[in-house]
């Protein structure tokens, strides 16, 4: 065994690092369709777990669960003016409904080819729109609250499993409201689902703020989003919320009478959270031993590594370990009962223990002969693997061990997120007012930041909030320093200080850093 | 009020009732985009339960879940030659991956053609193989047994919400196993799992069998399928379970080294379930006032709705029915909480009740004040809704229904069962010895069968199981009768009458009959 269970640490190149958590831990891999990833078993079933808990959350809020079709016609897309500049760069097109087989070769038929070519849906503002448009007729109909789990595919050049992949999977809400002050109520409050479910169920802790104008979905007025660091100090856009005022209720005409008969159009929200949240949960939990999934999304909780050694001691052993499983089950932690799981697998049982490690489940328990005699449960917590060089693990009597079980998980999920919290707020400075200042910190942008030196956090700094033109020139000086600017957040103070930019009065504070 | 729910019967017009219900039960709509469907809140919340049901089973079964890319490389469906002639026909292709704005009109922009088109997934067998294929090198690997929740493409031209639409959503079950015992035990046992699922879960009854040469998933060495009696006699094919040898293996280079060292190819299974069940579900119990659903996925199962007045006794109603919506979700039914609802929508309340009755709510209570200050339920059971021409209600004291609410809900999923079994019995004739005496019973091609007539259900029949061109011969004759071959059911007496078809001895039983 090296020092780690990984052959890169963080320190050595976060970025190679990363990848290789995705490999260890089983989570995902690249497929042979360009972009497109597979995601296996363990990534899948923490996915699975996210989305029930997302989705009772999304339920919980009035929202109902809808399926809107693969396909978007292309003029629907052309509708929404921003909508298009914003999405047709990067969109799979369907032109074709048929193959045809000449001579053992497959070819595009071209009597086949589609009048109108199909867009493989980016988001689905605009088909959803469609529908929205015949659903609503009167104020009695709003609001409209449905919600969509969904693939959904925007073309990109460059590629980072789970982070940045050409298909995705996600959900994304939607609703239609009779006016501004509830449409934008229903935005926040979607926003405000996010963070605590983010908070809760994966120990992410964010900030919360609104998007610049340059960072907003295309055809939003406002756009919202939870933001997360990672343990290279980068920004991760976790989660979304917009507010769409009426710009695709005009395009689609989404439209209702109000009491007194009058027509006027909707006013729309939609917002969206993906699976680039399990890159988010690696960057933010992970550690140069794997992955440490938080107990709440761990696909199995508490791991029971039976070390048989071919003697007749082995069937006490895995008896020992079936009642463990058995009676562990039989507690519940999350709402859900407890996932325990006996790997009787015929490997090794320290090749057992260290690929528990890498995937990172919360709780690995090996039991031997001496324990299953004893009554003995030897486990170690994933969120506290070392203790020094050595793997340091604990001893308790079986009843003990399985009454607390429950408890022993839910602190581990709040010990990771206390630790998250921790790293958050010593990752925010707030003492840079001058962009000098900020080139100095973050070093000028020859520097490869990804490999070498400290972790650079985020800046907290007062700005004028410029637009158009002004604020363009903003965006290009902080992108020569590969900086964005994240969000604004919530909780703005009531006095600021002078804008880092331009030296001029101050009217909000941003965020400022690198990001994903 | 009309004399039923629904504006068209059974009787009447069974395609035209169907889609009545699909209308007014608020399953499902037709989309702007050809043969896609939008699933409405309803319609889905069926699905969402199905699926969690379903998957519980596959879980249990020893399937984990992954996710494989949306589009497969032209190329790998050429692999295997008999998949190409089977899906190449009807399929999505994706060819450019960018639009552009030439002067405010999108066009497909020819610089960012695909070198390689893309397929929409008709199914995953190609793209999952080239994840086995890396994925298993020894039969320490095997059995890989992995699960799909994923939307599928085939075009088509002809469509019908759920039943056959261009885009659907389903799972697909992909296993990979050392020998051909053991991966025809496996696809056995993917059969049994969807056979008592369909009856447990959708009170839906149906006969299991192999599908003929003919009607084989294309690649595969066997089909199996579930069969289940619509209400007009036809067949609806519910879920189909392949073993598929070693071609897609070979295809796919998929080998694993023994125990000796020694290469071979893995022989493996494929099996699917999708949204077409839910057709099967509105066609087995739906009746002339609408859906029936069943308990076990009806998203609301016990509906109530208060008769307000605009009077001060509304909020003793009120209080009434969140009380009785509060002790019934405490309960539990088909292992979760009894899925109660109060419709405290502003409408009529006999327009409520005639929604709920549409949509299928297996139970409805309707609670006025007298019934709130005498403490008394009032409820309709959705499945003997009608006594006569009257609307048959019940009325039991408040305590009394709520303790026996699960066992009523469980009483309602076993009755839909037992009429939908006697259906199917009773559908089945074993008397038709001959091709002329089939044709007198189905009364050829000529007749419009799906308006006027009789319900006409399946034969039960000897045939001397002919292949290649004798086979076709009989396929031909059969489509002039617009009847094809369902399966031969999997318990086969030991003796056989003659073949329907030549007069040939008989080797096996098939179930002849019309089919969606």
């Amino acid at each position: 065994m090296s020092k780690h269970a990984l052959t890169v640490t963080r320190a050595e190149n976060f970025p190679d690092w990363y990848q290789a958590v995705v490999r260890d831990a089983d989570m995902a891999e690249a497929s042979p369709v360009r972009g497109c990833m597979v995601i296996k078993p363990w990534g899948y079933g923490v996915w699975e777990l996210l989305q029930r808990q997302l989705d009772d959350r999304i339920k919980a809020f009035g929202f109902e669960n809808c399926y809107f079709p693969l396909f978007i016609p292309m003029s629907f897309i052309a509708k929404e003016a921003e909508h298009v500049e914003g999405f047709a760069k990067e969109m799979a097109v369907v032109t074709h409904h048929r193959l045809k087989n000449v001579g053992g070769k497959l070819e595009l038929d071209p009597e086949a080819r589609l009048e109108e070519p199909l867009i493989v849906r980016p988001t689905s503002e605009t088909i959803i729109g469609d529908s929205f448009s015949r659903w609503i007729q009167s104020y009695r109909d709003l609001p409209l609250c449905i919600n969509q789990w969904a693939n959904v595919v925007r073309w990109e050049m460059r590629t980072r499993l789970f982070l940045r992949t050409a298909e995705f999977l996600w959900q994304e809400g939607h609703s239609a409201h009779a006016d501004e002050g509830e449409a934008r109520e229903s935005t926040m409050r979607a926003l405000e689902l996010y963070r605590e479910f983010a908070e809760t169920v994966l120990s992410i802790p964010t900030i919360v703020g609104e998007k610049p104008e340059n960072e907003r979905f295309p055809g939003a007025d406002s756009t919202y989003s939870i933001e997360a660091m990672m343990q290279d100090g980068k920004a991760l856009q976790a989660g979304t919320s917009h507010y769409l005022g009426t710009h695709f209720a005009e395009a689609q005409n989404i439209k209702y009478q109000n009491r007194e008969g009058r027509e006027s159009f909707c006013h729309t929200t939609s917002w969206g959270l993906s699976t680039r949240m399990i890159g988010g949960i690696i960057m933010t939990h992970g550690d140069d031993d794997g992955l440490r999934c938080p107990p709440a999304v761990a696909p199995r909780q508490i791991v029971i590594v039976p070390m048989l050694r071919d003697r007749p001691e082995d069937a006490e052993v895995l008896a020992f370990c079936n009642k463990l499983q058995a009676e562990l089950s039989a507690r519940s932690s999350f709402g859900m009962p407890v996932r325990a799981y006996v790997d009787k697998r015929l490997t090794k049982s320290a090749d057992k223990r260290w690929g528990w490690v890498r995937r990172g489940a919360p709780v690995i328990c090996e039991v031997g002969s001496r324990d299953a005699a004893g009554g003995i449960v030897t486990f170690m917590r994933r969120d506290r693997l070392r203790d020094g060089d050595k793997v340091a693990s604990k001893a308790l009597p079986f009843n003990e061990f399985v009454a607390g079980a429950p408890s022993l998980l839910m602190d581990i999920q709040s010990s990771l997120l206390k630790e998250a919290k921790a790293r958050l707020r010593a990752g925010i400075r707030s003492d840079i007012d001058t962009f000098e200042a900020l080139e100095t910190y973050f070093g000028g942008a020859e520097e490869d930041e990804d490999k070498h030196g400290e972790v650079k956090g985020w800046v907290r700094c007062s700005w004028s909030r410029p637009t158009g033109a002004a604020l363009e020139r903003v965006v290009d000086r902080l992108k020569a320093l590969k900086l964005t600017i994240r969000n604004a957040p919530m909780d703005q103070p009531t006095r600021f200080r002078a804008c880092v930019f331009t030296g001029a009065p101050g009217v909000e504070e941003i965020l400022v850093a690198r990001a994903y």
